[in-house]
Order: C-alpha cells, then structure tokens, then sequence
C-alpha cells in the first residue's frame, strides 16, 4: 500500500524547521490500518517473541495492536512520572528538546524475547534509551520496527552503530 | 477473566491520596489482554461503527486493538500541541489538576457512527471534553467503553448527566 499519500505533512509543527509526519489518517482508514500491520508483521516474520514494547505515545497504537495481532503481550515505555514505582529510567534528547523515559521493573521477565515498535525513527533518541531500559531488564531485544525513518537526521544508523541492532522500516523520507 | 488479580494498585501515585490502577499486567500477559479485548468487543455488540476514539495515551492501547480486531479505524484524542493544525480544544479538570484536549479537525466525517474508549473513568472529565470535541466534528457517538471506573469520583454518572451516554465498564473500584 502507498501509505505516503495517507501521511498528511505539516511545515514547522511543533516547532520552526520540523515537517511533522502525521499517520493519524492511516490508523483512521480500518483497511490502511489493517494493511499496516500486515506489513509490520511480515518485518516481524521469523522472530520468535514474546513481548512487544511500544514509546509513548504514538508507539501504543501500532505496538498494541500488532501485539493482540501476534496473541503476546505488550509493554510500554513511557515519559517520566506516568508509571508507578519501581521504574528504571534512561535520558534521551529528542529531534526538539530533551526528555527522560521509563519502564516498570517487572515490565519483563528476564530473557523475554522483544521487539520495539515506534511510529517515527528521527534522531533515534528515543529508541536507543528504550534499548538502554530494555538491556537492563535483560530482555532479548529481536528487533526494532518504525513505520517512518526520516533520512536526513540519520537515526536509523546511530541506533545501530550504539546498540548493534538493524532498524526495520515501511517508509522513508 | 478476574482482571482485578492483575491490576496493580499502588498507593500515593502520582499524588497523595490518589490509589494508582496500573493494567499494564494485563497488557504484557497475551492471554489476559486478548480476553479483555474479547470482552470489550462484547460490550459492543449490537453496536455499528465506523471508528474508534482513544484517549492519550492509555487509551490508545486498548481502543487500536479493538479497532484493528473490528476491521475499523482509530483516531486519537490527544493532549494539547500533539496534534498537527487544523485542531478543534477542549478543557477539562483532572483527578489532580487541569487540561486541554484536542481532536484533529479532520479525524472524522460528518456523523461517523463513534465508540469513545479509555482505561479508567476517574472524575469523567477527559471524556466529557471528549465528548465535546466529537460532538463538534457532528459524530454519532454509540457509546463510551472503559476497562475500570472509581466509583467513588462518580464520574460515569457526570458524564451521563452531562452527555446522556451510559459507560460502560469492566472493572469497578
């Protein structure tokens, strides 16, 4: 499917400088939907998981759907303050400003076999501290799924040159 | 399914006095979210949609996997400045403090026959500015479906004073 002519782009939201890629009309549209997650879950074939784990926000609409879809679990990773304690948390800057994010210790069980799910790749910030959560928790991180990658700002290869593992994604600006 | 042996209850988060729900046990337990969706999907029956509202972020989880299982669409209420221009804003006050909510202008067509969907109705505020958001955009609103309710805030019978919808709920507290 040709998801770019479902993606509406905005020039400087949130902020100058920033085209801001909004899937909102895919998820809106029960076929396109349907077809975005058929097309995650063959990224996802031969993966053996046991866990998906989505970023806050916009991650827990693919992550929690593609989970129900493969009958495991899901997991999120998520801003400062929004999960009870105990968590463990992991600082990231972001394609606009800086943040921290968060998961449950008793997220996972050692070794659960993971795959992370985010809707947008830009800088890799938020990706690389979610890998940086999910190696403390001694999950068995299986890959790492965007719908978009945004070229210019390279995220995708500084992902993988921090934690070794290869970024799959469906379209690319 | 008992979902309350799932749900973790912590005491003083995020401010004193408030108990926390956290359902993310059942979301990372395949066999107990794919039950609660079996289980919202009942409460549904009989109803035709076209598309399901979730609320940020928890809301997400849950309604894009039930609109993903019902072949139909997903759209976001989200928090203020999330969402691209043209946006419509709603205020609301919290459990603990106050808001704004916002709808893409273009999310639904003219009388898109609606479920709203949350994790937890607490004082109902959140969804009565949801409900106001949609009834601005002249949706057809079938109904308001959320896993817990507190009893005590009273905000299902709020949101059916104010909306004249009922709520629907899984769990009571």
């Amino acid at each position: 499917m040709d998801y770019k002519s479902l993606i509406k782009s905005t020039n400087d939201f949130p902020i100058e400088g920033i085209i801001f890629r909004d899937l909102n009309p895919i998820y809106a549209n029960g076929d396109a939907f349907n077809s975005l997650l058929i097309d995650i879950e063959k990224l996802c074939q031969g993966k053996t998981l046991d866990i998906i784990i989505g970023i806050e926000a916009r991650g827990f609409i693919v992550g929690a759907a593609l989970a129900n879809r493969l009958g495991i679990g899901f997991a999120c990773v998520r801003k400062k303050g929004k999960l009870p304690p105990p968590v463990i948390s992991a600082s990231y800057e972001l394609e606009y400003g800086e943040d921290v994010l968060e998961i449950s210790e008793d997220a996972l069980k050692n070794g659960n076999r993971v795959l992370i799910v985010d809707d947008v790749v830009a800088t890799g910030g938020t990706i690389i501290a979610s890998v940086d959560l999910l190696n403390t928790l001694k999950a068995d991180i299986k890959g790492i799924v965007s719908i978009i990658e945004l070229l210019s700002l390279n995220g995708s290869n500084k992902i993988t040159q921090k934690t070794n593992i290869p970024v799959q994604s469906l379209c690319q600006y």
